[in-house]
């Protein structure tokens, strides 16, 4: 009997009509049958976040041979929850987000959308990806990343990964000159708003602000290999005990 | 020279009017001058969402000896983030989150915007604490948690907390036993979405399901507290590097 292909459960943060979903579509078809539950909008530096305030809603967008698109009023993480719960006939074999148009490296996998995404297959317990181009431009350049993310994601099919890991992969807007897998960089973001008046009200800003590396004495981070030209793959833990601070705390009491 | 009262920088995901926060600022008034910075409505489950996609607002609600309470159209990350760069004339020496109503234990702390205020704060250098209450209803009991949030937020403020880590403090909504410090319970949603048809169309669908625990051979971890009757403390680290998978993703190229 031949071997069932495998399904991969795809969806972004930048809706169902971004460049990179559509890219990342391309490049991993090969590799299995593909439904795609994306967000009907832009839903970037969403997190974890779920919808719990209003119903969400799902719609078919197209269906051909190996592949399925839908679209999805709710948040990545919603569309990962409701395409297992409806649209898919069993547990995908992999989860694959992106390609986001940005950068989701060191602290940002806090923020990020994409991450979510890849978070919550994790903690659903299937091997998860996320991917992200340094570029924020809506037609960002993202061929050179062809030949990574087939073999990340061919490998994450054959080999697994870890139980409660999942991997936060991303690309430098440049020639790339390899692969390297690191730490979570350390840092913090400054100058955080610009402000943006309305008529007599001074209280309106926009986020904005620059990202700072402080990660100096460990090379292996997530930002430097990006600033060295290199693919960054942090594998990402759900699990979030502090289990060397547990004695300390356990002293106050 | 009088020593400075402690500054502590308050805000939490079930907006500025909640009886959770109220009960909050009250218990730990005496221990410094308080800053509340909070959403203007209710955002639940936003986890560490930021607001990019247009500006946010913050307005003061009311203003005393020791206490100043603002209003924010962001959300809880936000409201850290924009409190810390406006009205706040120092970095605070605590942030503290709650409290929540609704219990934030397990994988809920990826969910939660009571954990992402916490989170923000942490990543910001800041010692941070969240609290919640295992009772979703309005009117919660928030009473007998009065002892333990005090010395909590008093021991945070005297010992501080090690670098990159932030406490998840889930409450039982029974007569308490004790305290436990845990480790991030091992579980999962079940049967999460209830159908919710409008019309002819039948693909609309509320958030719903029930948490299974399967962290069954560790009997340290947060939900088994809560359970037990006691307060569940996690610590939770702001690293989320699966520095044990690096080796193994390593070996992949």
């Amino acid at each position: 009997m031949e071997k069932e292909r495998p399904l991969i459960l795809i969806s972004n943060d930048d809706g169902v009509t971004a460049k990179g979903l559509q890219v990342l579509i391309d490049i991993i078809r090969p590799l299995g049958d593909i439904v795609v539950m994306a967000p009907d909008g832009g839903r970037s530096g969403c997190s974890c976040a779920v919808t719990v305030s209003q119903p969400v809603h799902y719609q078919k967008v197209s269906e051909e041979p190996g592949l399925a698109v839908y679209k999805c009023s709710g948040m990545p993480v919603d569309c990962i929850k409701l395409a297992m719960h409806t649209v898919l006939q069993r547990n995908p074999d992999v989860v694959v987000s992106g390609i986001n148009h940005g950068d989701n490296s060191s602290i940002n996998v806090h923020y990020s959308g994409t991450m979510g995404v890849a978070i919550e297959g994790c903690l659903s317990g299937i091997p998860s990806v996320g991917f992200s181009l340094n570029d924020h431009h809506h037609d960002a350049h993202f061929e050179p990343l062809r030949p990574y993310i087939y073999d990340i994601v061919k490998n994450i099919i054959e080999k697994g990964l870890p139980p409660q890991v999942c991997l936060n992969v991303n690309f430098p807007n440049v020639p790339i000159k390899g692969v390297k897998v690191c730490t979570q960089a350390k840092g913090y973001w400054n100058q955080e708003f610009d402000p943006c008046p309305r008529r007599f009200d001074d209280k309106y800003f926009w986020l904005a602000g620059e990202f700072v590396n402080t990660d100096t004495t460990n090379d292996k981070n997530d930002r430097k290999a990006l600033e060295d030209d290199y693919v960054a793959i942090t594998p990402i833990k759900v699990d979030m005990t502090a289990y060397e601070a547990i004695e300390e705390i356990s002293s106050w009491f």
